[in-house]
């Protein structure tokens, strides 16, 4: 059985182009690395019926759900409402969200005010996530895993739960360039993959001041397959009068 | 009347991480500029029936869908297809974009192969978008604009029809930067945008190594609307004991 995921990137400044989202780069490649198919990326403004809509149809389609950014302090954060609305569960103060809050400003001199303590409402039964940057938890319902948006506390909730996630096998990949333009060897790259059981080819042109070609990766769960796959492509694109190169990445 | 936009980024190489997806965030900068509101981005893989069902649920929900990647002359591009698909339209050898690729190969000296050829291959009545890059053409059916994939490209054929799309007014925004954690300005974030009509306020919290503060932007039609309403603002931060800088950006 192959293990999916959907990402939900929650936020109005993403779509607004002001802020780049690195998260969902991130979080791809940690899930490929645990062999988890990710299949879908959405991106949505900080609207609660969206949310909702996005929670309930990733939850069902996706073995593991992901959303990044809305759990903070302020009146913009309704991520946490939004996914207890979709799971029709209850909020309530966590005691130990809100014990962890406590301690955090405390040692930090800060005032632990009505706003800050919103961040302790999580939906009844949901498991904790650890937040080792700014104590804040994170959350899980069912399958899907509410993160904060900010970059390196993300990464650290991610850190703290991805030995709970079950992978499947994991796939290799290797990135052949060629000084080719893709049209060039788009016959031989259908044969390839057509001649060998589950490698899936993927091209990409790139066009530079000076030169252009194509990227060609190769991905398959057998590595043995992607090296005799490589070779027959390096000596196809030979003999298109090219120059293929394997890159190390 | 708003006009609004979803953005359909296609290719497997995004899902695994492999490749980073600027294409978004560059698109979602230009939409705001035309003051078209972008409401979704996803991205999916290379497979034909997700293509066609988000093509088609995104047509419906949004005044403009722009997609892109999958239209180039191999196997895994299968942009065109899809759409073709989506909209029950047949596939036809495009006169217009043969000529075009025709006398582009030509002067490239390179051979204008079955490949190449698929570039040309376009739904019956789409209008062609040009590509003074490769000159494949991107092309539009009713409200969805099929770009490539390749930013170089994208970004070029964008520019060809931005001038067709017709947008709502300009949204203002002006960012605020403050040295309180975004708990302690909280409740007058909220006080401040329920005071003024129309006005939107994101707060973003970010943690340095030497320090930590929030990032506070103020969105509105109105620019006296931002100007009032961040006076009050910095105020507010003031007397929370912070300070409040307007970030020119």
């Amino acid at each position: 059985m192959v293990s999916t995921a959907g990402i939900l990137i929650i936020g109005d400044e993403i779509l607004s182009g002001r802020t780049k989202d690195t998260n969902s780069n991130w979080l791809s490649k940690e899930l490929n690395l645990l062999g988890i198919r990710l299949e879908e990326i959405t991106v949505i403004p900080d609207n609660k019926s969206r949310i909702i809509d996005l929670v309930k149809s990733f939850s069902k389609k996706f073995t593991y759900v992901f959303t990044c950014g809305g759990i903070g302090p302020t009146h913009d954060d309704i991520t946490t409402e939004s996914i207890a609305e979709a799971f029709n569960l209850k909020l309530e103060k966590n005691k130990e969200a809100m014990k962890v809050l406590q301690i955090h400003y405390k040692n930090s001199n800060i005032e632990f005010n009505e706003a800050r303590q919103k961040m302790a409402i999580i939906p009844i039964g949901a498991k904790l996530i650890d937040n080792p940057v700014s104590a804040a938890p994170g959350f899980i319902v069912e399958n899907v895993y509410v993160f904060a948006g900010v970059p390196q506390i993300m990464h650290s909730m991610f850190g703290g739960v991805s030995n709970q996630l079950i992978g499947g096998k994991y796939v290799f990949s290797k990135t052949i360039t060629c000084n080719l333009g893709e049209g060039k060897i788009a016959k031989s790259l259908k044969y390839i993959e057509d001649k060998y059981k589950n490698l899936k080819i993927g091209s990409y042109p790139y066009f530079r001041p000076e030169s252009f070609g194509t990227s060609i990766v190769l991905r398959c769960e057998k590595e043995e397959i992607i090296d005799k796959a490589s070779e027959e492509l390096i000596r196809s694109i030979e003999e298109n009068g090219g120059k293929g190169n394997i890159l190390l990445s």
